[in-house]
């Protein structure tokens, strides 16, 4: 296997697991975090603490795993950054706006920098145990030359495309769905309640026939038994996704109704102080407008 | 096993390999239909004929597969042929309102006779096969007494209680999530089209990863190819059962948006000259909405 | 004026000031209500105690203002009361379905009677002043045979052809309009308070610029100040109106995204037991949903 | 009449009209704009040409009237050009976001500059005739300030507090509710046109009973005609609009369904080529939902 030294920003829940599989797989890693716990405790599994960012993208390649554009972009699309740049390639695994993965691709682009979008799938013991989905798009060259970083990381990676941006809706399109599965089962779970069906029944029938796997099971149950603590994904990251998802959409014209209705329930959810819940929550909203006990 | 006599009524599609299963497991089967060629196909497998309905309640329990509230209503809601009957159960397989369920199980109390609930998951290969999810509910008396028609037409029954509507609820909630997982799908492949990602690639994904099961993969390969024909469930059942979905929530005042949004499609799918594809062509409203080609 | 001997159903709120007014221009109107009350009243003023509905329709005209369809058919679409009738003409005042229109005329056409509809804009007190706004659609030969009377009824007579439903219709889509500046001030007055403007403020303004006339100024001034009672007009009534849009939408797929708003709305309003209140009413769904408080 | 020299930017068809008025008042007006032929029509009429953005600043009252955020923020949010500001006083008159009024007043703050937000109703004809309704806040010293300023350009000045964001919520609000009765207007003719009622025959009822003004009168017929061009107010400013009340909503947690249902519409719009036509054109959306023709 080809070992190629990799910069890595961003020891979150999701990063440090993916360093750590980097370390486990041979690469030299240098990490970098705002925070400096998560770096000493992959300093402890062989890596290397960068002082700064400039150090990080002094690698061959630069991986990332931050958790929004705000993020991104005023951490890494620095031109000067960039410019003094040794690393060849960029692959950023966040979930980011199509919008920033077009300007973080003409901006990789100029300093002469490969960009590879390839945002994951997965939970954080997902990511420890390097079994992420991985969703990744860009040049074809690039995506070879860090097929074994992501190989590293996950169970399987599922090619977009080679514009990077189409990993990025590939992954808000994923989120969107999982969304509409929540909201699905939160209408149907009120309207099951309100007509005397227990709604752990019926999603236990619906797992057990239609709907197989840990989406149905799993948030249908925190839905149909209000099991809302603690968050697996916060509430707001929910909106935060359903936002992608509608920009998204507005840049190309296209009209997401469930995604306004997710959008509404949302704000719904948060003005009603839900905020530290996991997005399953939103199945209170349903609740309320029904005027079931909460 | 204990042996009972069964008047059938409905060879529909799903109709005929019921009752082929009634008497694949040893049950004397008198068949009623309104059109004759499925009642000769039944009489070849061992069936008798009933000349009418009368005849058919003259058995130990019927069993009907009907289309919808409107036929159930004027075949089988008859006091002068309740009042006649020797049947001491109607087991009623169709997808119907909650409303009507209602109405017959108090129908059927005047009577004397028990009425059990018990739509099923499957589509007509699936019956023929025996393997339907079977969704019962009714008196614990009654449950027991055709446990073992239900059994030999289902690989499951799954209980929701002693009303039988409740067994309607969960029947139309399963639907009502079967048309939201299809929405869902028809707004992030017009989503990811839009935005330069091909939708079998999305679809694929989808169902190697978060949703596995026959419903992501397989509407969800009508949607991304356009393949709306030939009709497995035609989009006017479709409206039809989000219709009951509504109807089961405005009685109980569950707000249902997503419903909601359905309904819309379902109606602006009919506007177009969809009515004889399958409710999987409301991914078309989702593209035309998005000035996406046919 | 030519006077023509008139039988009248219905006196409520509206039908009572309706009958004193063709009596005042010079009708003999003989009167049945199914409570006595408002019979002595009217008889005070000069009219006839029709002791049954045959009595009444043993007159010139029948014009009838009942509260929805199932009145209207339980008392009035009898093929043996029509068969026995005098009457030459039927106008019906109330607001009814299109499809109850169209059965209406149907049978009314078969027994040799004309049947115009004629539902009106205004509240009681505009009824007993004789202001009100009438919506007619019929045959040219029966409109103008019942001119007068609509014209002691009301301010102006709008015509929508010769079709009766076309003022079924006509009345749905105004009731529709009037729900939708409900609701629409609804959010309006949400989003004001919940960013610091006064809704009385934005009310004020409103209705003194872009918005003229007693729907913004009323209505929007019971959402401003929370002043939903007394009611007006209670918040199932406009339920039932959103219903007919939706119904008559249905029956020619038509969508009405506003319209499956308002329903939602309504339900949730019905939910938090509001019942009783005025429609304006709704205006507590746009504030609960907002986590304004009540 | 106290008089006050002027520094007028954006003369675009409202500003031109605005700053005429002003120097009607007896003002001396000093104006800029990005391109020249405006500023040589108001010279013609006594204006002095600024040859840059720090001459318009170096009067007693800045008064701004550009099209949007962008723009706004691109040329007059410039710390720069605040600190060497002889003016006490900037009175925004566009339609722009709470949150851009709120960093507007923070910037002026620090630089000692008074900000008043006072966005307008009315269409070019309107300003040019000094009869704009003028939506307006901020500190009390200020708005008093610039009361004869807003006297010469309006016919009447509305207070919404010391907030200049509440002047903006206000103005959001306004155009939210036509946007929400151009939508209800463009549902109900679809519904009408679908049964049978002339569309035209529907808004002339309406407007001659319901809802008097020019909003229902105007925008009714150009629905009820379909007649969108020309554009008085093009279709994506109704999209920004629209926008500016779901980002007021979505910073306050306020869902607003009408307004989701209305961003949807406008997208579809959008998605069919109707950009260059006034946004009354969303009606020809609903049209195409119902399959009504073109």
């Amino acid at each position: 296997m080809s070992v190629m030294t990799v910069g890595f920003v961003g020891l979150g829940a999701m990063g440090r697991g993916m360093a750590a599989n980097l370390l486990a797989a041979g690469h030299p890693v240098r990490v970098w975090n705002r925070s400096p716990g998560p770096v000493e405790e992959l300093v402890a599994k062989g890596a290397t603490a960068a002082a700064d960012l400039g150090e990080v993208y002094d690698s061959e390649a630069v991986v990332s795993m931050l958790p929004d554009d705000r993020t991104v972009e005023a951490l890494l699309l620095d031109g000067a950054l960039l410019a003094g740049a040794r690393a060849g390639v960029h692959v950023n695994m966040a979930t980011v706006s199509v919008a920033l993965a077009e300007r973080a691709t003409a901006l990789h682009a100029e300093h002469g920098i490969g960009y590879v979008a390839a945002p994951v799938l997965g939970r954080p013991g997902v990511a420890a145990a390097g079994e992420l989905n991985v969703l990744a798009a860009g040049e074809a060259a690039q995506l070879e030359r860090v097929g074994p970083l992501l190989a590293a990381m996950g169970r399987r990676t599922w090619h977009f495309g080679d514009r990077p941006a189409q990993a990025n809706t590939a992954k808000i399109s994923a989120n969107f769905l999982l969304a509409c599965a929540i909201e699905s089962m939160a209408e149907a779970c009120s309207l099951a309640e309100a007509n005397g069906v227990r709604p752990t029944d019926l999603i236990e029938m619906l797992a057990g026939t239609l709907f197989p796997g840990p989406v149905y099971s799993g948030y249908g149950s925190m839905v149909a038994e209000r099991r809302y603590e603690p968050a697996g994904f916060r509430l707001p990251l929910g909106l935060k996704d359903v936002g992608l998802a509608l920009s998204a959409g507005e840049a190309r014209n296209v009209p997401l109704p469930f995604g306004s209705v997710l959008r509404d329930a949302f704000l719904d959810a948060l003005a009603h102080g839900d905020g530290e819940k996991d997005w399953a929550a939103v199945a209170a909203v349903a609740r309320r407008r029904a005027g079931l006990p909460d």
